[in-house]
C-alpha cells in the first residue's frame, strides 16, 4: 500500500489556460501523438500512431506468455501464444482515439496529458474475434462482466492497480472485439501491448487493454478503478458521471503548406490548393458530411472513402487561397446526424473534446 | 519569401523555469521521446526511438525516388533505390541522441522542444558506407564540403530552407557515415527518413539527414542555416559559437519500481533491487565507468557491455532500498576521462546538456 503523500490521491494542481506545468510536459514528452502530415495516408505509419502509456511498458516474453480465462467460466483455459495464433485470423483497419484527445482545448484544463489534436491513428490489426473464444470457455448464465487485465501496474490518484477494463455480455455480443497479436503486418510492438491485446473497434482507446494476461468472468459488476472512477464524463468533480464508450464524431485536416519549426504555423503561396484530411465516428457509424470553413463560409468537401467499417474516411476540397492570414476549420457530421461543435461542452477531465479542428495559415502573394 | 511577421525571425518568447507555453507543449506532443523503461533493451523497440521532425515528414515514393550526386564531382550520378540497395550492405547498432536532449534542465530555458531526458535511442541501421560511393563519384581535389539535403522544407527563424547539413572530406574519412535504407530489419519508416537517410555515428542527430535527396560537392564552405546558424554551442546570444558534433558522455537509469501515472514518481518496496541503465559517449569512445548515487555516496556499477562500437553500454548495480524518499543519480565517465557534470554549463539553446540523471523514488516498508 502507498506510504508517501504523492501516491495518496492528493488533488491535482490547478491549471491556467496556455500555461503548462513540468509534469504535463513530461507526459507530453513521454506519450506521443500522430504527425498530422501523415493524415494523407489511409494507414498511419508504424511508430507514428498515437501512444498513451498509463504506467510502464511491460517487456513480456512471447514464449512463456499465458492468457488465462478464469472465474465464472465452466471451461476455464490457459492459452499460450501458439494456441492463440492458431485461431481463425481476421485483419481489420481500425481508427483509435484517446478519450483525452483535445484536453488542452477544454477550460479549465485538467492536469493530465495535454493532448491537442494528435491522439489518433489508424492501424491494420490482425488477430481473432474474441466472442467465439469466450463462448468456448462457457461463461455461466449469470455472468455480468468480462474483465480484461493487463500486465501494466501502477498508481492513479492513490490507487495501485493493474490496468483493467470490463465489457458486459451484451457489449461482447454487439461489438466486434478482437484479440490482437499483430499491427500493420508486424508482430505487436512492446509499447502497443505485445504479445497480446484487445481492440474494441469504435470505442475510445481505454477499452483496448494492452498486455492482456487475464480474462475473468464475474457474476457481479466490475468495480475496478479504470472502469468505475476513471474514464467517465463529468460536468462537476465528484459526480458519478457517465461511462466513456463510443468515439464521438470528429475530423482533422492535413496542415497545408509548409511549417515554421517552432510555432508550427503554416505558410503557402496564393493559388489553388487541395486541402484534405480524415473524419471518423465511433460504433461503425459512417461519416455523412465534412465541411470546411474557407473565406468566411462552410463548404462541403468530397468524401474519398474508408478502407473499413471502423476506419476513418478521407475527404478533400479545393481552395483558391488568397493572400493574408486564414483560420481554416473542418467539421464532420455522421450518419446519426451528430455534428462536431465549435466548442464542445465542458468535461472535468477534458474527455471527449470533439470541437472543430482549426489551423492558422499564412498565404503569401504568388510570385 | 516570407510575408508575415511570424516567419520573419522575431525573437522567441522568454521562458520561466517550470512553466511552459502552448507552443512548447505542441512540440512535445508532436515529437516523441524514448520510454525510459525500455532502457533494459539493447535495441530500442521500433516506434519507441526518439523522433524530432523539424518541418513535416515528406511522404516519398520509393519507386521514383532518386539520389543525385552533383556539383564538384567528376562523375556525378543519379541513383534509384535499386541501385543503392545493390551496394555492399552493412548493419550497425548506433545510439543516436538529439543535441537538444536535456534542454528543459538548462536555465533560462530556450523556447524550443522541451526535452528532458528522453531524446535518445539505439537502432540497428542497415545500409552502405558512404565514403566508397563518394569516391566513385570522383570529387575534385578542391572540394571543401559535401552537402546533404533532405526533402523536408520549412522556416526556422524566418529562413525558408530544405534541411541540409555538410561534412568535410576529412570528416568523411574519419567517420563511418552510412547511407541507410533499413532500421531494425524493416524498411525505413516515413518518419525516420524513408526511403534514404544518412547516419553519422557518434554525432548528435542533426547530422543524420533524413529524406536525403541530394549530395552536393562544394569547393566553398557550406553556408546553410542548419550548419552555420543552427546547432552551435553559444554562451551568449549572437556569439559565433562552436559547431555541435560529437555526442557528450551520458547515462540514463531505467526507473525502478512502478510509476504514478501523472507525476511519474516511482514507488517500490524496501529490500534488494537491481538498478540498471545505459551509458554512451560519441565518437566511438568506450564507457570507462558508471557510478550511481545511493545512500549518500557514489558507487561503481558493473558494465554489461555494448553490442557495437557506436552503441550504448549497459550497466547495473544492486541496491538495498530502505524506506523513505530517495533521489538516485547516475553518471558516466568515458575512456577519454570525461565525466558527466552535476550541472552542465549554460548554453543559449540548451544544447549538449549531459547533466546527471536524477530519479525520485519512494520506498515503502516491506510487508
Amino acid at each position: 500500500m502507498p506510504s508517501t503523500p504523492f501516491l495518496s490521491g492528493a488533488p491535482r494542481p490547478e491549471t491556467q489556460d496556455g500555461v503548462f506545468s513540468r509534469e504535463e510536459v513530461a507526459l507530453a514528452n513521454r506519450n506521443s501523438g500522430i504527425l498530422l502530415e501523415t493524415l494523407g495516408l489511409d494507414i498511419t505509419p508504424t511508430g507514428a500512431h498515437y501512444l498513451l502509456t498509463h504506467f510502464d511498458v511491460p517487456i513480456l516474453d512471447d514464449r512463456d506468455f499465458q492468457l488465462s480465462l478464469d472465474g465464472a467460466f465452466d471451461a476455464p483455459m490457459r492459452l499460450g501464444m501458439d494456441d492463440i495464433r492458431a485461431m481463425p485470423e481476421v485483419t481489420e483497419p481500425v481508427t483509435m482515439e484517446c478519450a483525452g484527445n483535445g484536453r488542452e482545448g477544454v477550460s479549465p484544463r485538467a492536469h493530465l496529458m495535454p493532448w491537442m489534436y494528435e491522439a489518433v491513428g489508424t492501424s491494420e490489426w490482425t488477430g481473432t474475434l474474441l466472442a467465439p473464444l469466450l463462448k468456448a470457455a462457457q461463461p455461466r448464465a449469470d455472468v455480468q462482466d468480462f474483465v480484461f487485465t493487463g500486465a501494466d501496474y501502477g498508481f492513479d490518484k492513490g490507487h495501485p492497480h493493474h490496468f483493467a477494463r470490463s465489457l458486459t455480455p451484451d457489449q461482447i455480443a454487439e461489438l466486434d472485439v478482437m484479440l490482437v497479436w499483430s499491427m500493420n503486418g508486424l508482430p505487436l510492438l512492446p509499447q502497443h501491448g505485445a504479445p497480446l491485446r484487445i481492440i474494441v473497434p469504435g470505442w475510445y482507446g481505454m477499452a483496448s487493454v494492452k498486455w492482456l494476461t487475464r480474462i475473468d468472468a464475474q457474476t457481479e459488476r466490475f468495480q475496478g478503478y479504470q472502469q468505475q472512477q476513471g474514464y467517465h464524463y463529468r460536468t462537476q468533480s465528484g459526480d458519478a458521471g457517465l461511462p466513456i464508450q463510443r468515439i464521438l464524431v470528429k475530423s482533422l485536416m492535413r496542415p497545408p503548406g509548409v511549417p515554421d519549426w517552432v510555432t508550427r504555423k503554416r505558410w503557402l503561396k496564393a493559388g489553388q490548393v487541395e486541402l484534405d484530411g480524415r473524419a471518423w465516428s465511433g460504433g461503425a457509424v459512417p461519416i455523412a458530411r465534412v465541411e470546411v470553413f474557407l473565406n468566411g463560409d462552410w463548404h462541403e468537401a468530397d468524401l474519398t472513402g474508408a478502407t473499413g467499417r471502423y476506419a476513418w474516411t478521407g475527404w478533400r476540397i479545393a481552395w483558391d487561397a488568397t493572400p493574408g492570414v486564414h483560420h481554416i476549420m473542418c467539421r464532420a457530421t455522421d450518419a446519426d446526424g451528430h455534428t462536431q461543435p465549435m466548442q464542445a461542452s465542458y468535461d472535468v477531465a477534458g474527455f471527449g473534446n470533439n470541437s472543430v479542428h482549426r489551423i492558422e495559415v499564412h498565404v503569401a502573394d504568388a510570385e
